[in-house]
């Protein structure tokens, strides 16, 4: 098969402080669909044209921050294999049992040289779409807020990025697609995108002198029309936006960033390109930060750079 | 990596009847970029987004229709590999020596079961997408007509259909995302979409009388806004448009069809979904043919079904 | 006042064979608000964006068509003025009392020279349009469908254009921004677009040989997206498309036929140009009738053109 | 006639430092259209959809802001009548002979009580949209950047709100729209929204300490799409952006705000609703004047409020 190994991003555990608050953040307003709860007062969400159970959880908690975030891979095999490549390459592994997260077969847990918990897993159940797999229709009508489509990825802060680059490349088959450099002949690499698929970026990491922080976890729009709506949306009942609508350089997106109650930074972005493994690696350089973060203004911003949860 | 084997659709060489009517259809009307000419007369031309030296070859013929289409494999071991599957498979097989298509690697070429001519090819040059892999900007000012962004898929017409999907899912890889049946019980299928990535489809089959036609070649856009000013060319230039704007139950693409001055029929669509390994197959049923295949007016539009090249 | 005399389209009232199936029609489809009904088994709507207290009423009866349309005028002063001048061209007038229609001021009823009864009147009650008019937000999020933001205009056919337009442009002050001419130099208007304010038409006339028919009703979206989401409704609920989505060249609209379930033409559309009264008026001649009526495909469409209620 | 009077925004006449990078900003970036020049060193520009000789005058000047600001009235009679009521009105006036600006007839200048120089004027060459008005296509294919429809507005700065607002209103028959109150009982108007046709605005004022100043002039997009190529082209060329892409809350507008090179703010916006004289005037407070201004943040911005040439 043509897409093997890792596929792409299961989920993530992001902590929220209001529980409620959150629900209806990121199911009244977001658009995600509830799929469950569990004994410890998470609560399970999917994006709509998800197919797997869940795709985000939100656990209740004293911090904001993520968790953990996880990759599906293709088989059993697969996640056996890859624990195996993680052990060698140093990291400590930790086997979460089936069912710990409901619906969730087994995880393969570890820790990037970043400092943040990542996870693999073979197995979860399937809910499906809701358009059905018989002459489905191709959109739904029932879908609230912004009405995002799935879990994209996470940008992630943390202080070893080589490692963590080399970790991901090395050992879990990802491709680097862009990356920013800075200092004397761009010789400090400060950004890394990375790819499993066909996507632009399956995870975004930056060098930050602190380990384990979450810049933002990102939902995917399908047009720019969706982008305004989603805007419209957080006009409309004062979620705090961080910067946007406006467009990275960086994988082209186009794009909002805005907060959830608990300060955990959100993305909604639709349309960057298609990644194929024999593209060329796109490099940004200091003297062009600011258009590669937000193309529009080409202005660097503080509070998006250094804000982390 | 995860993304191995077969990777996409490389080319297509499409007869045309009158070089320079192709030539304003395809460069100035549909905004495909020219980049080279060879000594029988063949025209070579990419989409703006593409960073191979050509996906679409125009040569000069008495008849339209394909002479052939072409896949990109990871390697050149993928490519010695699947030439003996392919062998084993039953098929006859002819190695076209690097430069036969200019830029372009050896090709291992085979006649599918429905009658048409498919290549294989690991290596071809490098061009690029014109934005250049130093901080690029996110799009091209410079293009014309359509611009359309990658020369995307086929839908051929031809008799085996499963022995074609056989060859395609079992030999080279490819997984089927939608299929079509009719008949007591659905017991025929006479349509298949097929992916070697994570797009909705890579190729696509239809069941005819006939070995070897073809009905569309297709080319990405990235808006519904993009499809619209696609139709307005159309008008301008008056291009006859068979069908179209509207919007495909299949793989849910938003899309127009019209014709080449040779009577070839090409597609400009936009944003179907993202497909993964681990996604139920679609089913459409003969009683919902209509929407499967144009949603908004559900109605089977007779030439689009049987006018072929 | 820069705008004077006629104002606007005021309202339609349409004959509907079953109200059921026409409310979940015009409500549940298209997005028009209740805001009544009277004891003739009549039903008042409106668009979310009007602010009168209807545009729309369905009256329950056994053939389809347009009982009337009408036109909002400035003053009750305009209306006396303008009631004098239609008996000086020659109309029979029918003064109707205030609540005839509920929440409508007294309306003045003449006939045209095609034959369809139209009024004027100059008081309706104000409803709003739901955003209130203090610190409002720009758009509504509770609307249902295809979301239609107003009712627009219609598209009358009739046999004695000429009498009309002079009736329209001579008594009413309108102006005519577009026709279509055929015959030897262009010598038999067959079109005629009208509009009473900065519009590209508030009412549209065609020469046909039967007295008093309903083309269509057509109700304005605010992007090609709606047009979309519109189709998208039509092929969900299979609301029969008689063409679209597709762009006239006339007026320039992006735009969908269908048909109400008495087998009334609506239109759905958006973004046509602004008129001002120092504007030349615009002549389509019989050669490009094709794209002056379907600017994309260029063709005339039978149905379209003979189809009336 | 139903529009009557002063029908809209006729010129702007911008003061600028360095025409040729003024004339790379208007016409390579914007997409304006240069249609003359005079002995003063002026150019004229338009708009590629407005009718008459010109819309926008850019003069060579030592500090940038706006000379003038003209609206077109319907007649030579009108002219002269509202010559006659602004000197009623105790307006000082200047009549500038017909050729003082090249094709353009006799000027009624007068200032407003905000110290705006303002200009009516009845007659002004015809040159056409380009399309002409015979089968014309609905859209150009010739355009640059970012395509600008039209010169919309002005929104201008000045002490004495109150008395400009009656000068419109009363003499001149525009309608307030919207307006800002602030202040105990919002007892203080520190922003009017005018229209003369059914614009929601064809002139803005705002309250401000100093005389006479230009805060932006404003060109006409017509899609959510064409904000983002406009926000595109000032990425790609770093035009300076103030805000946006965003919304306003006042007038519903979607928007870019930015600098040409002498400091002159322009705005760049699509799609605000149709006005009629029969609809609610709207009020915003001080408490949501965040939102009124820019919807999606809901939050006021120091630049955008205070800059002005």
């Amino acid at each position: 098969m043509a897409m093997t190994g890792v596929l792409r991003p299961g989920h993530v555990q992001i902590r929220v402080l209001d529980m409620e608050a959150s629900l209806t953040h990121y199911i009244e307003r977001m658009g995600l669909l509830e799929t469950d709860r569990d004994d410890q007062g998470r609560v399970y969400l999917k994006g709509w044209d998800e197919h797997d159970w869940f795709s985000v959880v939100l656990r209740p908690a004293d911090t904001p921050g993520m968790d953990f975030t996880a990759f599906k891979v293709d088989s059993v095999e697969t996640l056996n294999r890859l624990e195996q490549s993680l052990k060698d390459f140093g990291c400590e592994i930790t086997r979460l049992p089936a069912g710990d997260l409901k619906h969730c077969g087994e995880r393969v847990s570890f820790i990037s040289p970043m400092g943040h918990t990542f996870e693999l897993f073979a197995q979860k159940d399937y809910i499906g779409n809701g358009l059905g797999n018989i002459n489905p229709h191709p959109w739904r009508e029932d879908l609230k807020g912004m009405k995002v489509h799935r879990f994209d990825h996470c940008l992630l802060y943390g202080d070893d990025l080589d490692g963590a680059v080399k970790l991901f490349t090395e050992v879990l088959g990802f491709q680097q697609t862009e990356k920013v450099v800075v200092g004397p002949g761009g010789s400090v690499q400060i950004a890394s995108f990375l790819t499993c698929g066909m996507k632009a970026h399956d995870l975004a990491l930056i060098r930050h002198e602190e380990k384990g922080k979450l810049h933002h976890v990102s939902f995917l729009l399908r047009s720019w029309e969706e982008v305004l709506h989603a805007a419209d949306i957080m006009g409309r009942y004062k979620i705090p936006i961080d910067i946007g609508p406006t467009r990275h350089g960086i994988t082209r997106g186009r794009t909002i960033y805005f907060f959830d109650p608990s300060g955990n930074r959100n993305e909604t972005f639709c349309d960057s390109y298609d990644w194929y493994p024999d593209h060329p690696e796109i490099t940004w350089t200091e003297d062009e930060l600011g258009g590669a973060i937000f193309y529009h203004d080409q202005q660097l911003n503080e509070r998006f750079l250094s804000v982390v949860t």
